[in-house]
């Protein structure tokens, strides 16, 4: 069912002991809206925690608090468009048990009892702002910091065409709240390890293209990883690499997992929708940038994926 | 003589033929409060003309306006801190003519003969876009345009810590203007050129790291532009990137100039100031980024440069 905020807002304030859920591969938005939402929750002086599939990537641990002891009641969702997107561990245990999802993504598969989606916003943490607001919670600057890293990573520092004069305006107000702006933006964006800029230059050097150029392929192998002493923590940097040169439309990267298996993030420019060509490998994201994984090997995944690739070039 | 932005604005309504002096090495600061500024005293009715040392680098052509005929009457300089900065030719003509200087930089050595400087102000642009308002003229999209892109080229698109809650607002009302945020970022942030790419490449390879990895030196020399086909104006991305690496107080950039002098670019964080080592070379800037021209072959120049930074490390 999907809801709107201020059935969103009367849920949250009618219930309490809450888990909040964050998507698989956690980002600054999951990552920061959870937190948000928790703190707010938690100066409602209800229980709240927020529950992750994995370990938090070393760059977002600034965000993370201290869990709670409680017995749950109630689940919700943060910038999780789909149950798939939870990870495996989150996904069998809550995948039928999520109250209600906070999200931004216009392909949100509404898997939820309630939902609230609201696409036009940059990042699920603009509209937790807007939450708190009605929440009637002030923005103290852990929450600001939280809200802060939520949009600026989602926006590419407000960058991309998802931000809105309406995202500024957030911003702002969350800098007077006392989020640490120009502290956060050193930290994930200015900052790059020396295993990181190892793993550029591996990933450069290797560029390929196609489609006369409108398409750009980076391939990133577990022997590239050996290499540089990088890992998967540190490639969202080189996803948005290949889509920067000039005349690319569709930047691709290509990752080898752990486990063998491939997974391509895909950056477009307009009129290209990254989202309709992950959505035939089963993915999905934002017209813009969108993920999946592949099938077969690394020569089949990049084959298919360039083909499907071909179609919308 | 310093003045307040009140006269600031009744000396344009009160003056007409004006040729506006923009810095040499244009960016999109310098260029853009310029022929926002231009725009908007041709809205009231005036003569206006932007004026620079050279021609614009491509990628900032989409700003440029038709000149008008006629007979200069006011000189005003923006985003210029001293009259070294104009470029020879404009230095030459115009040094001791300026009657109104607006600028943000908070080293502006007042060489005008009226000079309005807000250092609060993350970009001239944003002092521009307070002017135009108390001018009584409408921003329209060309404008807003401008002052869009002075804005986020200052302020590498929001990151650096000279953005405040204000400088977000401002870029809020500028797109709701009609600015074209997304494009122009895409244009300025987004957008390498294949020779770009190859001369960062070649610029990654030769990266040195001094004292302990707390400063990062790129150097470019005339070969490695003729080896990547890139030139002079393809160089500022280049200058971000040393300071990116973790545990990097100070990024330098020297590149070697077609006369076969060196200059620096050199990137800070704080405490480090860039501007107090420049200006041991007669150059200048904002706190966290300054330039200078260095004295001596490249080997000399390099070795006085990382001389000087060892005593702010």
């Amino acid at each position: 069912m999907l809801i709107d905020i201020g059935s969103t807002v009367s849920f949250l304030k009618s219930h309490d002991n809450f888990t909040i859920l964050t998507h698989a591969h956690p980002d600054g938005d999951t990552l920061g809206s959870g937190f948000g939402l928790c703190l707010a929750l938690r100066a409602l002086g209800k229980k709240a925690n927020v529950v992750n599939n994995e370990e938090l990537p070393p760059k977002f641990r600034y965000l993370e608090i201290e869990p709670q002891e409680f017995a749950e009641q109630t689940v919700v969702a943060v910038d999780i468009a789909d149950a798939n997107l939870m990870g495996n561990d989150i996904k069998a245990e809550y995948e039928t048990k999520v109250d209600l999802s906070i999200d931004h993504h216009g392909s949100n598969r509404l898997f939820a009892k309630m939902n609230y989606v609201d696409s036009s916003a940059a990042a699920a943490a603009q509209i937790i702002f807007e939450v708190i607001g009605l929440l009637g919670v002030e923005i103290t600057p852990q929450i600001a910091n939280c809200l802060y890293t939520g949009i600026s990573t989602d926006t590419g520092c407000f960058r991309y065409a998802n931000v809105t004069p309406a995202t500024l305006r957030t911003a702002a107000k969350l800098m007077e709240a006392g989020a640490d702006a120009a502290k956060i933006n050193v930290m994930m964006f200015e900052t790059k390890t020396r295993t990181y800029a190892a793993l550029e230059k591996l990933a450069l050097d290797g560029m390929q293209f196609f489609y006369d150029g409108k398409c750009a392929l980076i391939t990133i192998t577990r022997d590239m990883f050996a290499e540089s002493g990088s890992d998967e923590n540190e490639c969202d940097g080189i996803a948005a690499i290949s889509r920067q040169i000039e005349g690319v439309l569709v930047g691709v990267t290509v990752r080898e997992r752990r486990d063998g298996s491939f997974k391509a993030s895909v950056r477009t420019h307009n009129p290209v929708d990254a989202s309709a060509i992950c959505s035939r490998f089963g993915g999905g994201g934002h017209p813009n940038a969108a993920g999946c994984q592949l099938p077969g090997t690394k020569d089949e995944a990049i084959k298919q994926l360039i083909d499907v690739i071909g179609e919308f070039i």
